[in-house]
């Protein structure tokens, strides 16, 4: 019982830090940036950071935790399981989009594109998201996939996919970083060293997506709050896809 | 048998992968950076990369899976457990001295210290570490502790070691990162969207940092690569400090 009230204090910090994370690079971009455009100009890179938090780190993390939820234990597991691959996609959609802002942007400046450590990571992180998804699909949603090879995979996926979210955090900070540095320069009371509103606000993103990122892999790596292995009710319910108790 | 030859595979990568790492940042800022020196000049901030990536990088990954190496299971818990403080202590220290290098740097040139998103990761990183080998101290290595609570420690004391390596990876390449973009400038063959020799070795010392990281984070994960709870060698040997079995 202690487990499952500390398991929903996490899960609720999990969400409350996901929200500000979203909130506060609106916030930023909308209110110090600019705004949004596609039209190849900087507010066309504003939708980078954007879309890469909320995709990459907010909707990737709220679809890692799914299943810790003991709610969903009682249930049929494939409408759960359903969800979690829809979240994934659509965060990893986010993502895509958010990287052809920054393609478009920098191909419009005649920019190169990925050369810099943030850009190699932060590439490396959402090609890993393509390959899990797919194989996640593959290994799990698949109805001729065998029981034993889910078992034999399912590690592999959960910790695959904790490594995707560390590249994920990895990338949003230097990202962050890098920008501010861009933007807030010269000798001036609004230069990055001042540190003026608009750095202040940043750098607490920064701080929220990473405590958002472990929050998440605390939850993931308690294994007191993984969904148990065999319940009767998941056998009640399979219309098209071989259920499974991995 | 198996998972004995992958745990030492895994262990064998991250020794190698940390042996890469600090060879890569030594060779960065000696052939590329001018050197070393501890005079408020460039040469002096050099030392930063190097103490910060050898310590809270690689020393601290290499403390944290030593009790993961099946080899000292059968022995006394006690001179590891020393092994692993002194490993963590070492790396205190120079991430300490690395962080001196860089204050007095930005003292030299009047730059102010802590602004930056990095400068944020990086000290928290710092500030968590010395917290958490405090109160591992106080906590496992102190005669009096009552073996409950240490049991209750530990796997709080694995997470926020987790949680700080995490931190660790991130400031080190929103450093690297920043790094580069101050350094290869302007619209010659040597700025850094050319992606000069510089560039791909220091953006190649962030992707094995990265990869470092992982596989400290894997070893760490895996409960098969947990020493076993209680052994009876374990009481053979307590000399001064009381032994259990946490």
């Amino acid at each position: 019982m202690r487990s499952v009230v500390l398991f929903y204090l996490c899960f609720l910090l999990c969400l409350c830090l996901g929200v500000a994370c979203v909130v506060c690079v609106s916030l930023w971009n909308t209110r110090w940036r600019g705004g949004f455009a596609w039209n190849g100009s900087a507010l066309q890179f504003n939708w980078h950071p954007v879309l890469m938090t909320t995709g990459l780190v907010v909707l990737y993390g709220y679809g890692a935790v799914l299943y810790r939820v003991p709610l969903t234990w009682g249930q049929n597991k494939l409408p759960w399981k359903l969800l979690h691959a829809s979240l994934m996609l659509l965060a990893f959609i986010l993502s895509v989009v958010g990287l052809c802002a920054v393609f478009d942007f920098h191909n419009a400046k005649n920019t190169p594109n990925l050369y810099s450590l943030h850009s190699w990571i932060g590439i490396s992180a959402v090609a890993l998201f393509a390959l899990q998804w797919v194989g996640g699909m593959a290994g799990f949603l698949l109805p001729w996939t065998p029981v034993s090879f889910r078992k034999l995979l399912k590690p592999t996926h959960v910790w695959f996919g904790g490594s995707i979210l560390t590249l994920s955090i990895a990338a949003c900070i230097s990202g962050i970083n890098e920008k501010l540095f861009f933007v807030l320069k010269g000798n001036t009371s609004a230069s990055y060293g001042q540190l003026p509103p608009e750095a202040l606000l940043a750098n607490s993103l920064g701080v929220l997506i990473v405590a958002f990122g472990l929050v998440v892999l605390k939850i993931l790596s308690n294994p007191k709050w993984q969904r148990p292995d065999s319940r009767p009710e998941n056998t009640a319910y399979s219309p098209l896809l071989q259920e499974d108790n991995e």
